[in-house]
């Protein structure tokens, strides 16, 4: 038995999910039960090692507010030693279209799975359901329901499509670079209907896909007066994305039930940072909105970070919407945003700091002393104004808020702006880990460009962020969403950021408004 | 004046094009003249200070062998103090189609740039002339030969299409993410035909497109017999990439003369590094061929890089093929190769180190002592041999070349491969040049995907690589160009590479062979 408690890392995030020992990969099943007003998150899950390793489980977790999570026995177990329970979904079938239930199982529980059933010489797609409302599972008599005569064909994410009254599943054919789109009426026979194929970056294989019918929040002279939605697709690749190892991308357009058509051949980042990947998400979710969860690490470098006895975390749940943005003065598109969801009345809040609008001078600093409490979660946020008229071209010209260690302050943090650049940055690499310091693959420094928020005059920006930092996840939301970069770090076990210190490397340029700093004490 | 030659950096890169002094960023107007066997480029240049800024000219240098390279005076200079000469192309006009020469000029020497001028209020495009074979331009007197009635139009590139028998321009409307493809009978009179829009990840704008007719090198299965060729478009963006900054993507596909249809609608990256942006290929080159230069550095942090008295160098001239490439077990697609093009004549090479086959141990490693030579160029290859049936998923194992200095033992480069992540590495991070370091943009680590070269059994697979390391760069080519990451790197002046060390972080898994390097004392 590899778990020693005394052994146990201090550093475990608080409301990023983990596993209280093993190894952890994708979410899957993702669900809402309406009628208990609880969330349900399943997960690819190895119980008897801190690496992936066959066989896998669907690991379980519950919660009544998206941010604090009570761990359940295994969901879905292998069929035998050598398969395993790969990823997939689950869906609410208050119909009984499936036939799997009575009228004695609420229809807000009535639970069917389909997932992946991996052995060495196949992947074909299984379904199973629930009679107790997501804590264990039967797998259905007629197991597959969809055999595609691969060992490379999974990730099954299936919704109901309303307008045309049926379930619809995507698959992919990983190695082929194919999401392959399915319908059923009875969630056991699955009707091919296209094939979306070869687009974005492709790297290695496709991973994870997904379709959803996003809001459009606010006004937007894209789409047609009562548009109210469009379609996204979402799809991971790993190995092989451009920054290195896993990452998830997305494309927007229209979804007939049976064709997914984008509007344009264009390929977008869900997120900025090394670990976000295999998003997925909710079903049965209130007014359908569009709640979504991934994994947050890297397959580079998972297998090697330094958390004891798990590894692998979940993000934070972010509610989608798409709304209009310019990444320039030219160009108008639907982009997704992405809103971090915290019930922030469970975390005991027991620190705050706020300022007055502040011009931040080259030699001068703020500074705040956090060493007295904050061991838990940092929730920053600030809006900054550039004064673009004085911006010189030969000057790095930075404002940078570091995050620094409260014992061994060599160890920090970075984030900020860069006005020549036009980018948002984050630095986890002062750190004294050595393991990840000499991984060849935990790079250290990322960035987003960004457009500004807002324009108080033609040379004056301002930008804010929001940035949520537990233990050893970073995730910093930009422009209320247009951007995210989520990145895990390490710093020396016990060693909780001490300070803040807000800098500018130039003069007349930044002005810091509504800093506001919150924390626990873990 | 801001060029003291005694302060000259002494870590000038040797076959990579740097300006003797001044700022340079894009290639412009790269062509062949056979008459003469002279390779010409012109560039982004600002002769006034070692930061981009207007007026912007054409600098020009030429070379024999694409290894050795001589510079001239400027060649396009803005017609006024608020203009500048941005960025455009040279073809070698042999049938007068523009009425520009007479009969007294050499076909081969009937050389018309086609550029942007750059107004504080538009971007439009100017044709000029040369009567001495590139050396000096005459503009047209009836400019602009294009004007989009846009300050965002900017970066023709013009080819001669011979099978409709016009000129075909690509340029950029830039903020609006569309390539506009115009064709033209005389250089003079431009007409459009079709619109390239929203292709590919698009970041903050599209720059430096570009068509080119790709050579298919070798058999593929993948297009009908009797194709010998596909035509491929190269268009850059910065900022915005998803690696950070700016960088060059591609895409695959047919072209009539009026419309470029891509084969699919994946996102491919032209280079994995960070430092490779604006490819522009040579007109006029024997047998067509598709010989390409890009500006080797990353607008993030261009700016800040500590060489002196020039800022920006070019990259090595790569040969581009498509050959068929499986990057996984199932699919297949036509790559870009690249061949890095260097004379090893003119290096005089002064040492060469080559080894047998040798199996790496984890406590063991393969030394180089380097330090009597290497100030130059180095120049390393090597294959090396994956046994994947002793890789354990929880080892992190990776066979790494460490590049050590010669004085500054701290300051060390890696390159190498993990065979758990699959992926290539680059490591420039462990640098004691703090200006570097500190920048928040200037990332340590760079990875590739890669797919064997060879297998020589199930187990047992074959890769390779050809890294060229030149004072500030190094160009490091996977498996025959399949990949290529291409970064600046930057250790104390005077702290050149002294040493190499191989080794493994596992045992009975590695197998280096082939091993070769040679070294100029510079």
């Amino acid at each position: 038995m590899y778990y020693d408690a005394s052994a146990e890392s201090v550093s475990r995030p608080l409301v990023h999910y983990t596993p209280k020992a093993g190894w952890m990969n994708d979410p899957n099943g993702l669900f809402y039960d309406r009628s208990e007003s609880t969330w349900h998150i399943y997960y690819q899950y190895n119980p008897n090692d801190t690496v992936w390793g066959s066989p896998l489980y669907w690991g379980h977790a519950s919660s009544k507010d998206l941010t604090t999570w009570t761990e359940h026995a295994d969901a879905l177990s292998p069929s035998s030693n050598d398969s395993s329970v790969f990823s997939g979904c689950v869906v609410v079938d208050r119909n009984n279209t499936s036939g799997f239930f009575n009228d004695s199982i609420n229809p807000e529980q009535r639970v069917v799975a389909l997932y992946t059933e991996h052995s060495p010489v196949s992947q074909r797609q299984f379904a199973a359901y629930s009679l107790n409302g997501g804590y264990t599972f039967e797998k259905y008599e007629h197991n597959p329901v969809l055999d595609g005569n691969s060992t490379q064909f999974r990730d099954p994410k299936v919704i109901w499509h309303e307008e045309t009254e049926k379930w619809v599943m995507t698959a992919t054919r990983s190695h082929e670079y194919v999401v392959q789109i399915f319908s059923s009426s009875d969630l056991k026979s699955w009707e091919l209907e296209s094939n979306f194929t070869r687009h974005g970056f492709l790297g290695y294989q496709y991973e994870c896909p997904g379709l959803a019918k996003v809001p459009i929040v606010g006004n937007s002279s894209l789409v047609s007066s009562g548009v109210t939605h469009k379609w996204v697709m979402f799809l991971s690749i790993n190995p092989g994305s451009p920054m290195g190892g896993s990452f998830t991308q997305y494309f927007v357009g229209d979804f007939d039930g049976k064709v997914f058509t984008p509007d344009t051949a264009e390929t977008r980042l869900l997120d900025y940072g090394k670990d976000y990947y295999a998003l997925q998400t909710f079903s049965a979710t209130e007014n359908d909105d569009v709640l979504g969860l991934a994994w947050a690490s890297n397959w580079d470098y998972a297998a090697y970070v330094p958390t004891y006895p798990w590894r692998g975390s979940m993000s934070l749940v972010r509610n989608f919407s798409l709304r209009e943005y310019q990444p320039n003065s030219e160009a108008a598109q639907l982009n997704l945003f992405s809103e971090p969801i915290i019930n922030y009345d469970a975390l005991r809040l027991n620190q705050s700091i706020q300022t007055n609008a502040t011009n931040i001078k080259k030699n001068d600093q703020l500074f705040f002393n956090l060493s007295s409490s904050a061991h838990g979660l940092l929730d920053l946020s600030f809006e900054w104004t550039v004064n673009k008229s004085n911006v010189g071209k030969k000057d790095f010209s930075a404002l940078t808020v570091k995050l620094i260690g409260a014992t061994d302050k060599e160890e920090y943090l970075e984030l900020g702006y860069e006005a020549n650049a036009q980018a948002f940055f984050f630095n986890r690499g002062n750190s004294n880990v050595n393991s990840m310091k000499e991984n060849s693959f935990y790079s250290d420094k990322m960035s987003a460009n960004v457009e500004p928020y807002e324009l108080l005059s033609e040379n004056e920006a301002v930008f804010k962020v929001h940035a949520i930092l537990d233990r050893n996840i970073a995730e910093i939301y930009l422009n209320d969403g247009v951007s995210v970069t989520t990145n895990t770090f390490f710093l020396t076990d016990g060693n909780f950021i001490g300070a803040l210190e807000v800098r500018s490397s130039v003069d007349d340029v930044y002005t810091v408004s509504n800093f506001n700093v919150k924390t626990t004490s873990g």
